[in-house]
């Protein structure tokens, strides 16, 4: 019986990156993916590292990843740029955007750098954070890869959880970074409840008659609730404009369904921000200042039976810190799918 | 005894303009503000218009404004720029802000524009809707102008509820526009609660234990709830940053409520962004995509007791042809301040 496991992060990494060259990938770009997905799980952003290489995989053998895509910049001006991802695996094609975006705004102050012809790339927050080696500010919004919210008032599943994150440096402190869906809950959780076969609190899903549906095993029967009610449903429908429709990728009725279909194109947009600082104030004074806002946050008196407050990005940080050192936690039924994968793909398991 | 009226535009942008000229603004930059105050009354965005006239007449008399700004851009980039509002009337500088940043964006592609040392300067949606005219998409975010919201878990009230704006333009459809706070009701929600002896609904506020807190007239002691929890309070502590510290402007600790102090500099940060579509798209194309994601929307099967499904901003924009048509409603209580402010100001009142 598989059981959980601690896995240090080169070995995560070099475990992901044999699995991606198995099927073909070529070996940088097994790399780069691999590192991404390493520093997901790093942050503890369990639904969207490791978790998904199987499904990933999956996706490869089935012919829907192009593994020899050609990366363009299809459209650009001086502070934007359309990247074409050629079908490719969904980090690399955000990645060069990510790349393409800090480079126009150390030219211009802010870049705008969009992406469509992609596929799901993983956690919103490892993009946002990617410009603040460079002093940047970073903002990512993403169409998510599956319908699972109607319009405010509606039934008919049209949006996705779109995600939006944004990093934010401070000088002494750990960054801010905020990394949200717009519903309640993550689908992902919705999953995790009913495997364990645990109920949903009220609030994360309705039915179609509008009632809460609790019963995570039910779960195909109602849809998730975006946060704030209808100011959630538009969120997610502006999201969804500016990463998806506005790049000509996909928004809407013509989400695909990633999870259900293995091969067709899903032309997955996303959409990532880039704010030189020193454009508005010096570096180091911006930090200081950010420092100072997060202390007072930190610093409020509390709630009954709240111990400590923290700031957005706080807790995947303190794990970021742990499993540096310490390794990064594998769930047991996760261990036991990547163990298959291994057999599967004749690479050394992971523990 | 004063009742509900229905004011013609051009008239209630004169008497506006009536008003700020009679306290000593310059003709022009009456004007201006009178004509952005009455574009949101035309929109139906009753607390951010005329309702703030007097208050605003208020802190010009007591000299919390400068009427002689020197609104200037303070730094700037090929895509970027940092307006220093001089304490002016909040309207006039982001009205700058926004004309720098459509300029900026027409050569680049995107422009980003903050403001400091400003004033509240009404609703969000009417500055994330300029750049509408010229095939341009807007954002627009601002800190608050009083602190009603603590961090999440906590009971300090260090966060304003933080709005956020952002309009993209269909073709046949009205542009989508979305303008929210990031709190599940707005404290002028809660005081006309409280004005008509109303009790709130669950969810508006908590109280110091983190109860509900219905009572309206009990507002003061407890604060808003953000939406969706944490999520809303990390999205109004982000947008906080971003229009307020990146720009040196005040954020947290530092806010001045606006109601209880007449005086001090306020010193509000705005920030718009510009996205000119042309830089992404055929504008005629991403028109009609972003008019086939509306009445996708607007066509899915409802809810038990829902009649019909808007996209954001509709709502507004329906307001908008029939009060241009017919007027603009206000309501008696307010008509009386205002005959109060004439009579005060020796301009003639508006009925």
């Amino acid at each position: 019986m598989t059981s959980d496991a601690i896995i240090p992060a080169e070995r995560l990494e070099q475990f992901i990156a044999d699995a991606f060259e198995a099927v073909d990938v070529p070996a940088a770009d097994a790399k780069t993916v691999a590192h991404l997905m390493t520093a997901i799980g790093l942050r503890g952003l369990d639904g969207h590292g490791v978790f998904r290489l199987p499904s990933t995989i999956q996706r490869i053998k089935a012919g829907g990843i192009n593994l020899k895509p050609n990366i363009t910049v299809a459209r650009e001006t001086p502070s934007t740029a359309l990247i074409d991802g050629d079908n490719a695996i969904g980090h690399l094609a955000v990645n060069k955007a990510v790349q393409v975006a800090m480079d126009k705004a150390e030219q211009n102050g802010v870049a705008w750098v969009g992406t469509n012809n992609n596929n799901h790339a993983g956690a919103a927050s490892i993009y946002a954070m990617m410009p603040l080696k460079r002093d940047m500010i970073g903002i990512y919004m993403a169409v998510g890869s599956a319908n699972h919210l109607p319009p405010w008032g509606g039934i008919d599943m049209l949006l996705s959880t779109n995600p939006i994150a944004c990093a934010i440096p401070g000088l002494e402190e750990p960054p801010i970074v905020l990394d949200m869906a717009t519903t309640v809950a993550s689908y992902g959780k919705v999953k995790m409840a009913a495997d364990r076969g645990e109920a949903m609190p009220e609030g994360w899903m309705v039915d179609k008659e509008g009632k809460p549906l609790t019963d995570a095993a039910r779960s195909n029967e109602g849809f998730l609730v975006p946060i704030g009610g209808y100011k959630g449903y538009g969120l997610a429908l502006i999201i969804g404009l500016l990463a998806g429709t506005l790049n000509g990728a996909a928004m809407g009725k013509n989400v695909v369904d990633f999870n259900a279909d293995m091969k067709s194109l899903t032309n997955t947009g996303q959409l990532i921000i880039a704010v030189d600082i020193k454009a508005f104030a010096e570096v180091e004074v911006l930090k200081r200042n950010v420092d100072t806002v997060i202390r007072a946050m930190q610093g409020s008196a509390t709630l009954p039976g709240v111990e400590d407050i923290a700031v957005p990005g706080q807790r995947s940080h303190e794990k970021f810190e742990r499993y540096s050192r310490d390794g990064i936690p594998v769930v047991a039924p996760l261990m036991a799918k990547l163990d298959a994968l291994a057999a599967e793909l004749s690479i050394d398991s992971l523990a």
